[in-house]
């Protein structure tokens, strides 16, 4: 009758005929004892350590180890300080989608745009779109705010406790950003925001990262900020947390959608009309259409902002240049926008929540310092700039997916590049 | 006076220090005319396509070349049919996280999880839950539903048509499951709902996907069905697009989830008190007191349920195995709840939008089929277990960071992995 | 620095300027002891309980008891099943907005709509939108969907026990219909959904109610189905609670709005380009450029569905028509689209949760009854109809309100009538 | 097969059991001519003026009117300003819930709180947590911050356009203020918040409102401030809309939950466990369990923050205070937080978008003000109290209920109260 139900009827119907109800319950229920083998040696990358955790591998290794295990024991050094229990790496195919003209504050030029992906026809139509913007004059691009939080909570008896503790963050708000500063060379205390929830208290505190996407950094800031807390509050919390999962990290919010997680970036160009005849297949009115529409697609399936497919090549580009790809959770929220005017296609792209690094985290390792070359962007004085290069190749995708959707080469597209078969890929999502 | 224009007038100082407003004016202008260098040779992956690619770097190429482009033309021709404008691969360092008992459906046994990040601390974080979870005697884990949508809209004259529209799609249903069944030996369309906003209709099309992760699956037969409904419906739309963005694809929705896209998997474990007291440095008191607290901060921030941060394990894996790392975007939505049980801890996670396949996409190539090895995961027959680890893994990384949070050692691990300095990691996030 | 820190300081200096942070925690702190006059006689409406009740008032009661008490014993036991505490009747301006023509599949005909209000420019603006929509040749309406839900909430050990329950109820669903069904003339069970999270079950028992709003009727029949339950089950949950705050209950939610509360209605309407003109003062154009601009605000500041005021309508309806008013909380969430289609406007609205009956509730009561008599629509046979009334007067104050903030005609309509000077009122929000 | 498709069949089904699909497309085609009757004299409260109206009532007008033009003309003048088309007043019964003891910041003493509505035992539920309230010391309650804003949204051609408009704002907001500050003796300029969506741009205008709810002051002050933008600025919009639906006006939304709108109040209280016992027949320990299922259950349902049913008092004490019962829509959104503390009940709701004024709008109406009587809090100096009145019996009703839900007399007590048979009500939502 039902539809979940419906569903998961035939789900059940499916277990049961390989197993009866008995069997699943077993399968589910814990299995104590037996040995545990741990992995050995955490952060040692040396032949011997790496050659235990191997020992680990269940069948004949010698294919595995030959994909994963190709570097000496020395150029693996690289990966000291990223990773532990180091088995190997695992290779990406990297493509460059371009290309693309950025008028951006910080970025300006052409740009030849490193994507690794396992995604057939994703590099492809997102060089359709960077060549159109390109054909167009380029796109303007900006960094429109900056900021990166680490929110912890503070648990008091009462709403007077929490009320004077705010009282007491507000008076000090100095005294916490000396503390803070003190921590790192490269961020600054930029705002403190307090939630009171009855006689919980969470406290944003939100930093000016540098070229770093500065997540380790806002953390150790903040831990000392609340050792600083801790140590001279009038109020003592009946117990705190570092991080109160207020903060927006890793996660799609709401609230880094109205404000800003790492940087916040718009991009926009305008096509002229015979452009999107000619490299898009299809009218600025088409467009419109489809913006109204899929505008509505998304908010009808309940999206924090509206727009295609951010993620695509947000993944792409933080797998390729070294950042934190787990970041594409809250990265990918943001909005989309294409109107006709006077002819042409006026499209806009924001993305509140970019986090992005040209120091630290993965920037250094070799070949992710290489897709960084390629962009010209590897080290300090790039961030921003690389924001609005991230800003700039969403616009490009945006611009191909939709054409393809109008147009109807959508389906096309996936079907001649994955099978390896026919010619014009327009689109990937 | 106010926030963002507190910052923004800051940001703007920032900005006119180091250029007037009249050049910020002309950096975003737009920039017709000029050399457009085209990327050459878009599937192809001989040396000369390369090559040529390669002649559009910016610079000095050499250090770039050797850490991107290692592979000889014959054995990139793996990549062949996974990426255009090939220029070379990035390699992400590999850690493996466990051993981590699995009591599922599908997945049984003991696992070691590859995980593919350049974030320091996040392998020995999942590692140290994992061992956790194992030493408890495991996780129970189940697929409870699959089901990955495309979702075509259909704009109508009136409510009066759409209405008719849904009425034929009804009557049509085992039609249209012909019609898109043949396009596809492993998916079947299981599931088919309409959704009227006046005179548009958006019909979302749900498939069983096999082993696949099926997004490419569910497009080509979402294709077939359109042309099908375009050349039998007794109501012509006015137009039509193939995805009218409300599959929930490459994003996080309410939709998605409170259904199901991909496969839906659960995991709980419960840890005995004195466990929870040796190997994670707290108490199951504490752990309800932080499940209290970063709820509400869950829902404070607007996420779309409330967990702690399953993107980092979401990433990791699906970089590591071949899967669609922009994916993480939807995936990594779901909820993790903890509760004190008679001096013991039960932990569980519900992750409704888990996308992997054991086939298709990136598995096969040979690094990321190496991964798919060490899980004992790769091919036909094992997509729900693979899910089923990533549920389990997503319970380790909830449990560890949290006992970090709680004993205070969310920060001390950041500093000495990602420092190079000291020994014990707790978390990462 | 900072913006609520900003704001908030300077709230704390006003506090602090009329009392001392002393006398602040003195006034918040518990007040135990002292006397505790009760409220009399709760559900007595004659004199003696009414007056023991108006001996609570503080002071001099007399212009207040004129204002409040003005029905004699026998007539106000009219009010005998609907509130308790009686002490009089609150008397809300009741202003007619129409004609307004309805083409629905069950309402008919030229309405004349009560609308129950005090703030001032509110009838006047639905029923310019009214008029407009009547001159087009009216709009049509149609209910889409019905149903309301309990939602009760059962905690079991395992994801195992959760399982075995929920495959319990699926092979249940008949019976547990027959139970409901039992208890209500009126309803009927139409739907069961199960949510598993871990070792909770959620499940979702959805009902028509007929011509009733049904809230009542529902808990009363999933009591049944939980009684039943607990009697019947197989594994019995640990405990349980009759609704578990998923149902969506006087409340905005995703999953309300996704799928129904109540009656899902959309209405819509073509309005020719010469009417927009000669009624509305401004161009299809202008409606097109006001949706885009006006559902990307909404999109940006988090609203579930994108409209304008659904609220204002559906609050005045439902306090005139005896309608429970706090499911405005609900019910004020959908969708609303303009567009230019050919010199003329087309505007539609969507409402997921419109929670109306006409039986049942207050409707009987004197007043309430005679505002649905003004629609012809009290008593049995007439909810669905009720419904689409309440779509159809939503479309007509979007138009009214839309077009008032494209002419520019918003604030002069609010300050012509709320002060009491001029004539043209166009708006109100 | 599928969920809506069944019930939408179904639904179908029996449409078309009563008509045919000719029929239904008859139904819904516009209608065009035919008499329009027009309502007459729209301001006009004289009798000639209502009885032209009650000329155009369908039917026997009978008893309609004596139950709705129960006044006669010279005292109906009072409802001149808060109505259009005025054909009589609609009566709402009042009881009253109490005592209710406050320790807020503004509101000090034991309160009756007046409802309006006519669901039963919803009195009598409030009542019963008031009273649990009183009995433990009276409950905590602060209003923390204030805030209504209007939200206009401007169209450039470009970003640079966007930006050069916003540094003008940014540099102007002291002229901003002095313009807004000229509109209104009662509200102030407070906040200005700037949001840049490519070549648009939403500012919010937020402002202090005395003791007015402030819609109407907010739009006439933000009206003054577009004419001198539109006047001033150096760069002129392609077009603006003094409100761009940003502002939450009239809607649930992330943005005004996350900061304010109305006013912000927060409430708790602390209940000894033998009068969780004795007066709500549970237990602390089930209360934590209640709220950490319940909890879980609005975040699956995607609610804009978690709480039970704040809609019900918020909607009663609206329409029986002469407040705008449409703002139920933004208020009734919010945080309810219950745990165990030592063997006793800590309580705490937060609800950021009270909607209150005790000057304005409907609050001088004859019944309406003596609902303030009441309270105490007729007339300027009170808002502040009355918004914490507002959190305070939210925390009363949402301590009933959730006992109600706990001990299994949450059927009981609408079954009693409603077919009016039996004692002990008990919850209502």
């Amino acid at each position: 009758m039902a539809y979940d139900l419906g569903r998961s009827i035939g789900w059940l119907k499916t277990l049961l005929s390989t197993a009866s109800a008995d069997e699943l319950r077993a399968r589910l229920a814990p299995k104590p004892g037996g040995p545990i083998r741990r992995v050995p040696g955490r952060d040692d990358l040396d032949d011997d350590a790496v050659e235990a955790r191997w020992a680990l591998f269940p069948g004949a290794a010698a294919p595995a180890r030959a994909a994963l295990l190709d570097d000496d024991a020395a150029s693996r050094q690289a990966y000291r300080r990223n990773i532990e229990h180091f088995v190997g790496t695992v290779k990406v195919p990297v493509g460059i989608a371009g290309p693309l003209r950025v008028n951006g504050l910080h970025a300006q030029g052409d740009y030849y745009v490193p994507l690794a992906t396992t995604e057939a026809a994703l590099v492809a139509s997102y060089s359709r779109g960077a060549l159109t913007i390109t054909e167009a004059g380029g796109c303007a691009a900006a960094v429109l705010n900056t900021g990166v939080s680490r929110a912890p909570g503070f648990a008091f008896h009462t709403i007077a406790e929490s009320g004077h503790f705010v009282g007491w963050v507000m008076s000090n708000v100095a005294t916490l950003k000396a503390v803070a500063d003190a921590t790192t060379r490269h961020g600054q205390l930029a705002d403190v925001q307090c939630t009171i929830e009855g006689s919980s208290v969470y406290v944003a505190f939100e930093f000016t990262t540098g070229d770093a996407a500065g997540q380790n950094m806002v953390t150790l800031a903040t831990a000392a900020i609340c050792q600083h807390i801790l140590a001279h509050s009038p109020v003592t919390p009946r117990y705190h947390f570092l991080e109160a999962n207020m903060s927006g990290d890793k996660k799609a919010s709401h609230q880094s959608f109205l404000h800003v997680r790492g940087r916040k970036v718009t991009a926009e160009v305008l096509v002229p009309g015979a452009l999107v005849a000619s490299r898009l297949h299809t009218t600025p009115e088409g467009f419109e259409r489809y913006w109204r529409m899929g505008a509505m697609g998304g908010v009808l399936s309940g999206t924090i902002g509206v727009q295609g497919h951010f993620a695509n090549c947000l993944a792409a580009l933080y797998i390729a240049c070294g950042q934190d790809a787990a970041c594409v959770a809250e990265s990918a929220v943001g909005t989309t926008r294409f109107e006709a005017r006077d002819g042409d296609l006026y499209g806009a792209v924001t993305l509140p929540n970019v986090i992005v690094g040209t120091v630290g985290g993965g920037t250094m390792l070799p070949s992710q310092r290489a897709c960084l070359d390629w962009l010209g962007l590897a080290g300090a004085g790039h961030a921003n700039a690389l924001a609005e290069v991230a800003g700039a190749i969403a616009l490009a995708g945006e611009l191909s997916i939709t054409a393809a959707l109008i147009a109807g080469h959508f389906a096309q597209a996936h079907e001649a590049l994955a099978r390896g078969t026919a010619p014009l890929p327009a689109a990937r999502a």
